[in-house]
């Protein structure tokens, strides 16, 4: 049987960061760049901006999210030589169901929906590896895990680290 | 750490035969009973009559099931010594997913958002246990599986059977 790996979704697969940036900028009347929340997310750097997450609660949000680069190509062939499961923690969203799933069909219409899981606790998920970003996922992840770099998780040190879809084939490649 | 649950939707948790029985009776003509189409599944007992299946597609289908009985009352006493996850196998229906999510939050409360899980293919599913009305998922599930009787699969015989949730109640506190 090929190894698998369960791949996030959201800062992993998809760019979440772009939006955010715009809803912030919309909202407060004022850029910002990745900089100023390095170490955290970007609705945590003060009080009042702790609001701007409800907007993951919108219909529409994550349909038109950016594609990370790279993932397309990689995740095609890490296909050739393991199973890959699409993990995402939607369940906190129930808005979030349709436009995932069509945002997966447009982008990665070689993936079966067979392969496709919405989930709340991935601590569920069985598979070889997990790339994610973030630890409360990788800590309850029987496999290896694999740390996708966000903004929030740059402090971490207990997971292989990459930094971007590059690395990913690069880690994967190497253990052929 | 609790021993962990799978639990399936349909056909364990929501009936989903009385309402093909009415779409049978209204796209042909004339009642249908169990016994009917015992051993196989409804749409199954002839060819023009397979059709029927597609109305899983459509918006609503999931979302006025009957609750299967006794199913509230001993998934709630089961949570007092174990993790439950109710992993259904949704992604082949994407207009399910709001209704699935929308009829556990309405008929088992109780239930928290993290604990669901919408996936296509249940090898994905770590779990000690798993109660479940397909075959298929069973063959490819690592811990106990436990067979869910439905019309389907009476003629099975590789798993623990259960008839009822009074049968399922049995069986765990007879491990306790």
């Amino acid at each position: 049987m090929k190894p698998r790996i369960a791949i996030d979704m959201d800062e992993v697969m998809a760019n979440v960061e772009p939006k955010f940036q715009e809803i912030y900028e919309r909202e407060f009347g004022k850029k910002i760049t990745r900089e100023d929340y390095w170490g955290q997310k970007i609705y945590g750097i003060r009080e009042e901006v702790r609001y701007i997450r409800d907007f993951l609660h919108n219909k529409g949000f994550f349909r038109d999210l950016e594609v990370m680069p790279g993932s397309q190509e990689v995740i095609r062939e890490l296909m050739e030589d393991h199973e890959i499961f699409i993990t995402t923690a939607a369940m906190e969203f129930r808005s979030s169901f349709e436009d995932k799933y069509d945002w997966l069909h447009e982008h990665f219409p070689f993936l079966h929906w067979k392969n496709f899981v919405f989930c709340g606790d991935k601590s569920i998920i069985r598979a070889d590896y997990m790339i994610d970003d973030h630890i409360s996922n990788l800590e309850k992840f029987a496999g290896a895990g694999l740390l996708f770099t966000a903004s929030h998780n740059i402090h971490e040190d207990r997971f292989v680290r990459v930094n971007n879809w590059m690395e990913v084939q690069q880690y994967f490649r190497s253990k052929d």
